[in-house]
């Protein structure tokens, strides 16, 4: 069954190349052992640089199961995840994840992905574009009003 | 009037509390001197875990702008951006990030930003939701065809 769901994400892959629709990039997520959301790369289509083969399929398979977490499903995705494909996976919570080609492919290919794992381990000021705090003090105050909710949905 | 943006972006992040929309988070998207997108947490009203304030600006700026590439934009955010709203940040090529409270912050406030960049560090094998290559060889095939294509749109 894996196979099957991996073979399906690297269709998607191939399948985007072939219709210009975007990047070479294309996952699934499966719950149940069945897949219940599809994504394939949209960026330049869709004028989104969010809209990364796991996000859609991520987005879709929330849609589809009414949910924000996902963590009886898993993804099968032709790619080693980007670090926003990556967070975006541990804050929805999934259960596991299968990859095709590594990180190390893609930059290899032109994907920029490695560069974006070494700037995320440095601190803010050391990053190559400028992040500058501000104004702490002053936005606390969402986080001291966000303690005073009662019954808030966490996530 | 870096001081007006941000005071925008925690006045999102005050109101999105108060409004029972969503989580404690704000941002902000500007463009030659004035505000082109705004975006608020909406991850438990849209049941869409990828919807931080972050996301949501860049996203609408994208929209606003019909360009995925915001590198002449600034964002403004009331909070140090999680690893996956950094890597949007990354990909959209933004100019620079202005941000209120840390990371260190959201998570004293229960926000699991400070595990998520812990997790990112790690080798795939080693991270807490598991990670594992599958079927790399067949996957390689979308890069192959995508070296071939003339004239690709990158990003």
């Amino acid at each position: 069954m894996r196979n099957e769901f991996m073979a399906r994400a690297i269709q998607l892959s191939i399948e985007n190349v072939r219709s210009g629709r975007g990047g070479p990039f294309g996952a699934v997520i499966v719950a149940g052992g069945r897949i219940v959301a599809e994504g394939a790369n949209r960026v330049t289509l869709s004028n989104d640089p969010t809209a990364h083969a796991e996000m859609e399929a991520i987005r879709a398979a929330c849609r589809e199961l009414g949910n924000f977490e996902l963590s009886a499903c898993e993804m099968y995705t032709s790619c080693e995840p980007c670090p926003m494909c990556l967070g975006a996976i541990y804050w929805a919570h999934l259960g596991a994840v299968y990859f095709g080609t590594s990180a190390a492919d893609a930059a290899q290919s032109g994907f920029d992905d490695a560069r974006i794992y070494r700037e995320i381990a440095l601190r803010p000021p050391d990053r190559a574009i400028p992040m500058v705090s501000l104004m702490r003090e002053e936005a606390l105050e969402a986080f001291r009003l966000w303690q005073t909710v009662p019954g808030k949905t966490l996530y």
